[in-house]
């Protein structure tokens, strides 16, 4: 028998092609359980984002009764659709309906899709440098927006305020990882406790989602705030502080136009770079 | 200060948007310090199948007097362009001409940029799994027929012919790291010894560029040939084994259209399969 060279060759071509695709031609889900102008936009900016760097980024949202029965079977279809048209990624855009469950859902999504790191498993991973290393997003923004202002930790008061999933519990994850103590406010906190920490902190990041709330007689002066709180105020997104404490603070992040961003080019950077 | 988030992530973009181009856009330079019809055919090859692969592919002719120390300084310029223009991988088209030193030469390729793994250190890396994991491409023309044969290798004689750098060295190669035991002849065997071990052999691995020597007559019946094999004959491209052996072989590679294919696929695998 002889053997067609060039037949095996175009075989291995394609192969390699096929793989060669896998590594450029990402697929990202984003997944919408409710539909808000709020949603809408920031799904938006993310495709937006996403098409810029040439990922196939694809919206799906649920219809239908919405409970979690419903919402983990929608999920569970589309982390099953394969084996061509597997997603790379997979996004839930939150906030979600009040009725289901923010747990039940995030930690449906498999740690090598979950490039938000907000589900258990990819949590793990981050904390534990697991095999999968995706970066959370605001634990990203953090990260650079820190590196921007060239502060040295060391001796530093750093408050979290909030202990929320998306914010105060990831930026606790990112100073553990990084080894930098930190301290924590939360509204069970006692308020003369709460004032204080407060009013020492050389670094706050907060996570709250109560419009303006930080003024500035309750800040140091030349504090750092990494504001990661958003609400929606009169139809506009607005951040946890108050624009007055630009005054006093040496650095600080606006909503919008400060967390969001980076968070968004984060969550794509997880994408990107770990193949 | 106000942290303009927007901004950053513009600038993270820039520079993710670099490492995913250099991921994509590989760049390879195919050396020439001569031209032939036949080096200018398997050049023009190999930029075609580069060029599919949306490799970017440059000729590098060299021009002038041709010596060692001037084809080593053509060489160490293309080697120092950069940081942009670096290459992802260098191949010097062989044959040379006469009066260069091919280990000269090819040893002056760094490992990571050898796909075609004839230096030194990128056969080093290759026996003892180095760091750059490029396969010669003829090895891994030589796996892919004979995993295509299907052969239990298990207790068969396979028998190299040649000891050249192209061919019989990196078969000797390949079989030492898949721990395949085979025998060698080369024009310093004694002609019965020869004869022999050609008669008694069940694969056969020729690399030797005398057109058409081996014959029906010299080898065993069902026997595996891979003829690597390549030299000119009026003109026309031929490998070692005469076309009669086909009556007998049970697998036979034909030339042109063998091993060469299989090589140059071989090379760009290099190239797109290690980052």
């Amino acid at each position: 028998m002889i053997i067609d060279g060039r037949k095996l060759a175009e075989e291995i071509e394609r192969e390699t092609n096929d793989k060669l695709e896998k590594i450029n031609q990402k697929k990202v889900a984003f997944v919408m359980f409710q539909n808000t102008p709020a949603i809408e936009q920031f799904v938006q900016m993310k495709m937006k984002v996403g098409t810029r760097f040439g990922i196939d980024c694809s919206i799906l949202k649920f219809e239908g009764e919405i409970n979690n029965k419903n919402a983990i079977k929608f999920l569970e279809k589309i982390l099953q659709v394969g084996p061509k048209g597997f997603y790379d990624g997979v996004v839930v855009q939150l906030p979600l309906p009040k009725n289901l469950s923010l747990d039940l859902i995030l930690n449906k999504i498999p740690a090598s899709l979950d490039i938000d790191v907000l589900g258990k498993e990819a949590i793990k991973n981050y904390l534990q440098a697991g095999p999968v290393n995706f970066v959370p997003p605001i634990a990203n923004a953090i990260d650079e927006i820190l590196k921007f202002t060239k502060i040295d930790l060391l001796n530093k008061q750093v408050l979290i305020i909030g202990n929320g999933r998306l914010v105060g519990q990831v930026a606790s994850f990112y100073f553990s990882k990084n080894k930098i103590p930190f301290d924590m406010v939360t509204e069970k906190t006692e308020e003369n406790i709460y004032k204080e920490k407060l009013k020492n902190a050389d670094v706050i990041i907060s996570g709250v989602g109560q419009p303006h709330f930080i003024k500035k007689e309750m800040i140091k002066e030349g504090v750092i705030i990494i504001d990661a709180g958003t609400s929606e105020q009169s139809g506009k997104l607005v951040g946890d502080v108050d624009p007055s404490c630009e005054e006093i603070a040496s650095f600080i992040t606006p909503v919008p136009g400060g967390v969001g961003p980076l968070a968004v080019i984060s969550l794509f950077k997880n994408l990107i770079l770990n193949n």
